[in-house]
């Protein structure tokens, strides 16, 4: 895990990223649109899953989406320029010395990123320093301990631990969701309000037994087990049968829920 | 724990079921109102507390609440009185013999009841003939599998677990909440929607920093202290400190997170 990241390079897994933007798009972004004119900094871009409904939703903002690796940056350009996009620039850059002045933009955004970073805390602060007085943060994350179904599963907790307990190994935190409250509090910014953003499913919601229980949550846990058993986190037996109980979830008298946690902030006039 | 239930008939439990419903009402009854001159069944309505806004909420429909114990009855029927209803009438019976004929009510409401049943699908069954065609039943439920928090804490989820396993050896499930939409439909009801209703807890929102984090959850858990120890379930130290931890999810850079789920089924026409 020396990359520091447990998920988002590899193709499998870019996949999955994709399938999770496109299923629970609504339910994370649709109450994030900008004013024409603003300018928007997209921090963590990666290969651009967010970024396309970022920028469809704010058509007349001015994006910059930024990433460290040049590698998504190549595919989130390929990808942006397929959805036509007009509106997005694509810089390369660490999000602790990012090639901005201070107080640059109107607005910053932030998808599935402070669960990779060991600092989130000082990362937020940087990024607060970006943002023009007045100025709003949007930080959405995950949080894996939201997690839970029916039927319930020892194994499949187990199997969730592995993503958890590795993430942590690369200096992220899979459960990070609970504390975006504090952490743009901590970071100094104002007007806080985090509202969850729970995802139920049942088979009452067959897009969702597909798309998230399926393909988005127990795909994502699937795709750790080399990991997990090299870092010998698990038994590949037990890694298994959680995977099997996590499937078991989308059968007909299954239920799945997990929750996102997404947070606004303002950065007060000076 | 001979008595088959965990919580509801002490005193100071009493208290605590006052105080989550008067904190959830809106979340969890705002969206249930049944017609004037329509019947309705409330199914194991203890002391009373949800009857009140029942009642409220539909103020021209006929409730008929009906519990097990003889104690509560009378207190339900005072609390009825001091606010002044005149739409409900209290029965005494149990669930899986009431004094009622087949197809005898339009709706059925059941809340906070089948987490205290060993069979809760005959109970959804049983109460399922009691409705006329056409006629629907709604179950509110918890889940304390649902509650997660900041900063999280292994003892406290200990003393959570204190709370399930009481409540499983009453012959209960304090985990039903995920599995109202299988029991519904494993039941016989048709059209089943389920919802959940997450209670989300941070510092800016300090009315559910007490009403709910300390006084309604905390409290409940605090609550089996004494028949935790008992059952050994628990060394108390241990449970203390799951305590402590727990109230210490109600500070300034706290946050805490539990669901309820609310479910609706028709009884479809003959």
């Amino acid at each position: 895990m020396g990359d520091g990241y447990v998920h988002g390079y590899h193709a499998r897994e870019r996949e999955r990223l994709l399938d999770q933007a496109g299923t629970l798009v609504d339910l994370l972004h649709s109450d994030t649109a900008y004013p024409a004119g603003n300018t928007v900094l997209e921090v963590g871009c990666g290969t651009g899953a967010q970024t396309v409904t970022l920028a469809r939703n704010s058509p007349g903002a001015r994006i910059t989406s930024v990433d460290v690796s040049a590698a998504s940056l190549e595919e989130a350009k390929a990808r942006a320029e397929a959805a036509g996009l007009t509106n997005v620039e694509f810089r390369q850059g660490d999000l602790f010395a990012l090639p901005f002045g201070p107080e640059a933009f109107d607005h910053v955004f932030v998808c599935f990123v402070l669960e990779h970073l060991s600092r989130p805390l000082e990362a937020l602060i940087a990024l607060r320093g970006l943002l023009r007085p007045g100025g709003t943060i949007t930080v959405i994350e995950g949080d894996h301990g939201s997690a839970y179904f029916h039927p319930d599963s020892d194994a499949a907790r187990d199997a969730i631990r592995c993503q958890v307990e590795l993430q942590r190994m690369a200096g992220g935190n899979a459960m990070i969701g609970r504390q975006v409250y504090p952490l743009l509090v901590g970071a100094g910014f104002a007007s806080v309000r985090v509202s969850p953003r729970m995802v139920y499913v049942d088979s009452s919601r067959p897009d969702l037994v597909d798309g998230f229980t399926r393909k988005t949550f127990t795909a994502m846990i699937e795709g750790v087990r080399d990991s997990a058993i090299a870092a010998r986190i698990v038994e590949p037996a037990r890694f298994d049968a959680g995977i099997r109980a996590l499937y078991r979830t989308a059968e007909a008298d299954g239920t799945f829920c997990y929750t996102f946690f997404k947070g606004i902030g303002e950065k007060a006039a000076a």
